[in-house]
């Protein structure tokens, strides 16, 4: 769009319905700040200044509002005194005379870019205000959009409408476009002359005809203008966002056998014919390839999973976790910053920290890379095709060579070279009938315990 | 309240269509058997004695609706002759003369104290009978509420009922508040006169008027009403009773990303600003502090979890697991009967049981406390700061002093004094060249086996 | 059924909206591919013979739709020119000369086998055509089944509709069976004489009546006839036909706390007072005895539980498990191809697989059976009574006497009599206050790596 653009984000909610400690946009939706998703769409909306109006945690706020592609300025909101007064909290923004101002809010996270673009191309075509609507099922204490012949002529509240106002189904999101160019003159002139003292943001539309000039509706789906009030509705949200994006995943080929048991983060990707099984997580910053599966109970966070590999039922992988073609992470398996090389299979009991484990390589059940030394982190390199027998310790530093065998049971300390048989473990004794002499002695420690009766 | 009160608590129910081996109220919701739930409901309308009427597990039963606060007596129904005859089964008790007799279900377990108590205050109005009854869209099969100005003329059974009768969506949900003064007089006057030749509770209401006295209804929420006759409606009196409770919890200030799938049980606490991720069962006896966080597949039972605490994924506590604050207990970790003290951490692949582990201590992955020896279970103590290293076994009785080191993949049997380093484990060697004979070796056996072609 | 009767499976569909590499009627429901489902269906409907049209993937789809008690043929379509020439695609099975024709479809799977059977009834009524048809509340973008005193007159399209045949609620599910011995001069007389140039199959109900023949309708569920033409409708059949089985299993008496969080497989079996917990999956292959307990995210596929034994949580049983009586696989464990015998315990962190556990024996955490050299899988044998303690490794071929004990944190390479005690692991040694001197050195390490300020 050729015209600048101001997006005025309202985030100083008080969010007492919360009962939280955090400001209520920073409450996470798909693992993601929700006035970050805000940002995202005003971004889409080739929107390139937000002035984010603040109460509570505003450092925080304004870092979750920063997003790529978005110059974020914090204003303080210090009174309560409706939105009309929280919009000109940004008066020293709005004033540098943008041709649109959008008003967003940081708790209603669901809205795309589609009805805000809409909404500045109402601006565009020479109307002074454009409201977002949204159609619905329960208009019952929305405002209603009263509407003749394509002109806004008012947003009716529920106490003040008449009987066939109330039953129009078209009502006020809050969203709203206002020409920048006389925003800081119309938003000065809505008065607080009502019940509860507030200056509405709602009354520019009577204002702006007032003065001549045109308001318009435009819609948005119902969905996307639903704002969080307390935890249930947070998780309404989410699940309303899971949704949508589990069926553009499905739609883009991706196969999840119990989609409603799948929960997505912002930016998963997920390529085509690859199959997710029902119970899977996935924290930020996830990449899977097709043709990969993901069985279930599997927890996925920071790792790339690329084509034909496997992972699960229950495997974590951890950030910096990037498994490779064909590759293999089974059961009770974690993995955290290491390379999984092509072919490669670490299924049973495993930890693998900080390494790298070469093509073809087969982890035994059990293992574990000892990367910690309670103080540093230390590295594991696994040559190719190397064979680690089950319940080894590998202690970090350490390198194993290609090819090479590492006994079960083992506690490696050292490198091993290519081609080489490492163990490290104690040689078996056996002690016949023994264990009949220690049954016995554990029984009679048992029975010194009970009481004497 | 100032009256007296018995509460007749039907329970004989054959459910055959249950096809269990087991008493239909004895079947849990939220890990606790339907009929300790009633119980409960009924203590909570102030309610001090109860007569249970039981017939099959009669033991089990009596024990499963004994709670604490309400004195229980068990009477058995012989004979299976309607809901008026299996009430005078507690004929002794009824005969001492409460003020009030309330009469409810085993298998309705959704009940709360607020229709009970509606009922009661019915009764202190100088009603004889007071029906609850339930408004629902589907009113087909269920006896309807003939109310005329606030009194209750009858309750209509489908059969009997005229098409406008038919219309009634307020019905009877079978429970109920008799004057217990009059209750012996009133429940002996039902007769039998009708197609299956039983006695039906629902009399009552033509008799109290034919005598001259008063019937009303009171409302229950419909969903306090539904009975269970089958194990697909035991599955959604479960459903509904998680929808509630999460939304209690929701709302008192937890965060459920998604609270389909967090499995509550009927005396779970959680904190405020706690976060309850995706895929969490908690069995009974759980406490949740506030601002812990639960990450996805945990599964937590007779566990104390402190504030900021964090636990999985996939942790398991069992019961007398206590996590004190900023500890953390991780991924297939199994913690049993052991307090983790503050800022703990077991994070990978460990099982600790019968164990003090002290502030700040780290615990290797792989580590296993070998608490068990086949017949008595000891106990391990490792003190603060303490670092143990991966592949550990501890095998108990053993402590280990604050400050101490233990090496990776150490087998521990003897204590370990406060600072110092314990190691035990083989020394690794190395073979060089020896991994290729090995191969060749398998190699060919596994040619061996093949079948000659 | 005395008469012979031919399936002609339509199995071509090109699919572009599944966005998959491979044959839509190959993905999978209830881990079975969707063309199974439907000659599952055509079998119970007493079909023998049944001719698969496909184009795409032929070899995989005939694999797949190959069930016994079927004989299937392969009939490859090589343009795609409607329904009416698919079916003529098996000219030369139909040429054969069955009783009935009954055309199904490979990618509508949720078919049972009653309205087919009542399809084939209809012929042998006397009928020339009978369509399966069924109820809906959104006929929209169906073929509406226009009907005359049980007579099916003609299955008008949507565009054909008047306004009054658009509200007939009864549509066309495609499904439909022919009389056999006239199908060929029937569909020989399909024309293509419509907008897209296409064969209509729907177009034989007005060719029978030209002919003087009759035709009627007989219904089906609705979700029995729906397809699946995208993911996100798979997802949906997916869930009908677990809703559907879990259903049946909980009337059956096995208890499912949360059902929406349990997936079945096609031939999962369970037995009645059995209890499956949240968030459990079943694979292909398994059979859960009664009263046994499937706690929460266990895994389980290929396996056989028998009663009373307990499963998780988080336990994984893939296949050729085989858990005796009373015995208990707890969470972490894997069990692969092993007998768990009558009492057996395998609680904790622990792999076994290629064993024979004998009955009453206990496995310590941590154990791990190294059942694979990297080139051949070996046999663990462990006798009765054994107690094998915390982080040992077996490793196989290796067998353990009954009785006998084995040290925790051992590696057991060598067979161990009965009542023997083996341990093969390193003496303990301590090294006092050193600690806290390679504490220092670490703290050292780490300063050194701090970039210079």
């Amino acid at each position: 769009m050729e015209r600048s653009c101001l997006a005025v984000i309202l985030a100083a909610g008080e969010s007492t319905r919360m009962k939280s400690n955090m400001s209520k946009v920073l409450h996470k939706v798909a693992n993601r700040p929700m006035i970050a998703h805000v940002m995202e769409a005003v971004g889409r909306a080739d929107v390139a200044s937000a002035a984010v109006v603040v109460g509570r945690d505003a450092e925080k706020v304004i870092r979750a509002a920063t997003i790529p592609g978005i110059e974020v300025e914090s204003y303080l909101q210090t009174e309560r005194l409706g939105t009309g007064h929280a919009v000109l909290a940004a008066r020293e923004a709005i004033a540098r005379g943008y041709d649109d101002i959008l008003v967003a809010y940081g708790d209603v996270p669901l809205i795309t870019e589609a009805p805000l673009i809409a909404a500045r191309q109402g601006l565009a075509a020479g109307n002074d205000v454009v409201v977002i609507g949204f159609h619905t099922d329960r208009p019952t204490g929305y405002g209603r959009l009263i509407v003749d012949d394509g002109e806004l002529l008012a947003i009716r509240e529920e106490k003040d409408a008449t009987e066939s106002e109330r039953a129009i189904n078209w009502c006020n999101s809050g969203l709203m476009a206002i020409n920048g160019r006389k925003a800081l003159d119309l938003l000065g002139r809505i008065g607080n002359n009502n019940a509860k003292g507030e200056y509405y943001l709602t009354d520019l539309v009577e204002i702006v005809r007032s003065l001549g000039g045109h308001a318009i509706a435009v819609d948005a789906p119902e969905q996307e203008t639903m704002g969080c009030n307390n935890r249930a509705e947070l998780a309404v949200v989410e699940r309303l966002w899971q949704e949508r994006r589990r069926h553009e995943l499905m739609l883009s080929g991706v196969t999840m056998i119990a989609p409603e048991t799948v929960f997505l983060s912002y930016d998963t990707k997920i390529g085509r014919d690859a199959i997710i099984e029902p119970n899977v997580v996935f924290g930020p910053g996830v990449s899977i390839e097709g043709a990969a599966v993901i069985h279930s109970f599997s927890h996925i966070e920071g790792a790339e999973v690329m084509a034909e590999a496997e992972v699960g039922p229950y495997a974590r992988l951890r950030p910096g976790a990037r498994l490779a073609e064909h590759s293999k992470v089974g059961n009770f398996c974690e993995v955290k910053k290491a390379d999984i090389g092509v072919g490669a299979k670490v299924n049973h009991l495993t930890y693998i920290g900080d390494s790298i484990v070469g093509a073809g390589s087969n982890i035994g059940a059990g293992t574990i890379t000892c990367n910690y030394d309670g103080v540093n982190k230390h590295e594991t390199r696994i040559g190719e095709r190397v064979f680690v027998g089950s319940n080894t310790a590998l202690v970090a530093p350490v390198s194993i060579g290609d090819d090479a065998l590492i006994a079960s049971g083992s506690v490696i300390t050292a490198d091993v070279p290519a081609d080489a048989l490492a163990f490290g473990r104690a040689r078996q004794e056996i002690k016949p009938g023994r264990a009949k002499l220690i049954r016995a002695r554990n029984m009679a420690i048992k029975a010194a315990k009970q009481p004497k009766g």
